[in-house]
């Protein structure tokens, strides 16, 4: 059994990044920027925002924060993405989900330009995605596919059974992983709570991709023997022997699923760290393709 | 074994548009009115082209063909989608490909704007469709979910294979039996040229779509007893004992899967027809759309 290694393999990629952008400062060209947007004070929002912030300051990203008030209204917070979208310093523009509910996720994803659309939540990008065309992949699914080419895993002709159809990491995994491209070509099947038999299902993966939100819903006996366990679920449980109070769970039993695995990601240190990593490739990307043609 | 037949439902839904249609027609508001391209004279594409443009006469719906020479220049081409695209009277906008290879699909596609793409192929409906959201559905998928419903087909919780990942008919297909509506909930299997053991996933299958394009793949033996098979192949394949040279074939060998199945769409008159009766209602849809809130 082998970790795939979120940390490690995130820090490679942020390394590769932070030479890049080291070179464009030494060009005296201009480096990626990355706005993000937080509206209101949710603990977990903070962290994640938190996350992405010191993530652009490690690689030498410029980032901007933008503090908004949970009452703040639904065409102001538009006004704001419309006035980002113009600046032609900003790169990419991430919103941080969830919104207060009196405010519209869709308009406002629908309202970032998919050129900056860093997130890769725009319709138009999902589209891309799914037709194969260039585009910016979700930070979480993208992760994953990063962390399956670091370890040069060979996913072609291998049955991949993801559990969970979220529009952010189960709905793409399912697509991006019988893609025809080098970290797809799999025959996947997607499940879901209407699912019959999952058990059964899941014994016949020989990739699993967790991301239902269920605290240690895989167990030993829903895994084959040698399959690779991707684990996205990230739940705090209550756990009184720690100082927090709590422990970080994933999706997967990790204690009795990882002996019968070939590559497992742990939770945390797994998928966590590489949504990161892929959202600064995404930034990159984004600066790539808004200021190459114009520069030197 | 009940025959799925999309002669029958595609006639009880152009005679539904019929009466809608003429209802508009009785209060003096505008009617659909397709355009629809087409580039050179293969002979398929003349074919599929003239069928079209018949269903808009047969249900009262306005349209217009374009015909042009296959030496046209792409730009063009796009300008004349951008006329149509302007055209206050057209709602739904149609390019039959395939192109000639000096043009580009894509392009073309993009530039149909997408509150006029009836076809569904544009990024950005392709993304609303992936999300759930309210949006032109292809002809072909969309024209299986309608056949579904008529015939009051409970998928959730079904197991489907769909067979083929192409852009037009497998992707779609896999992401919309999997989604969280009526006409869908079933756990999906996607499959293609890279899947190992495909009888044993076939025979798995509560409900199978061939779409892979070779005629009679789907044999008796990757059927389980009581299946829904949905035939989306159609190939001509040389047959001397016919006048004309050749019989028509689906993706399933219909003789010996046929008594396995409760329900099995024939070819010719499963899917085929059920596409032109899906286009006419995203054309309906359209019009609709555009015109509904400054009518009367």
């Amino acid at each position: 059994m082998e970790l795939l290694d979120g940390q490690l393999v995130s820090r490679t990629i942020k390394e590769g990044l932070r030479l890049k952008v080291a070179q464009l400062t030494a060009e005296g060209r201009k480096v990626p920027h990355l706005a993000a947007v937080l509206v209101g004070n949710n603990g977990a929002s903070e962290t994640y925002v938190g996350a992405k912030v010191k993530a652009c300051a490690e690689i030498g990203f410029k980032s901007t924060l933008v503090r908004l008030d949970d009452d703040i209204s639904e065409n102001k917070l538009l006004g704001i993405i419309d006035d980002l979208n113009d600046d032609p310093d900003v790169d990419g523009i991430l919103v941080q989900l969830p919104l207060p509910k009196h405010i519209s996720d869709e308009k406002v994803i629908n309202t970032i330009h998919p050129s900056k659309d860093v997130d890769g939540f725009h319709p138009v990008n999902v589209g891309k995605m799914v037709q194969g065309l260039p585009t910016f992949i979700s930070a979480t699914p993208h992760g994953i596919l990063l962390m399956l080419e670091h370890y040069k895993i060979n996913t072609k002709g291998k049955h991949a059974v993801v559990v969970g159809r979220s529009n952010i990491v189960g709905r793409p995994m399912s697509i991006l992983l019988s893609s025809n491209t080098p970290t797809g070509n799999c025959t996947v099947t997607i499940c879901h709570s209407h699912t019959h038999n999952l058990a059964e299902i899941c014994r016949q993966a020989d990739i699993i991709v967790a991301a239902l939100g269920r605290p240690e819903f895989v167990k030993a006996d829903m895994v084959k023997e040698g399959a690779i366990v991707i684990d996205v679920g990230i739940t705090r449980v209550p756990d009184s022997t720690r100082k927090s109070g709590f422990a970080l769970k994933g999706d997967v039993k990790f204690d009795e699923v990882a002996p019968r695995c070939s590559y497992i990601t742990p939770v945390p240190g797994g998928v966590g760290p590489m949504t990161i990593a892929a959202l600064m490739k995404n930034t990159f990307l984004a600066c790539e393709e808004r200021n190459g043609a114009t520069q030197i």
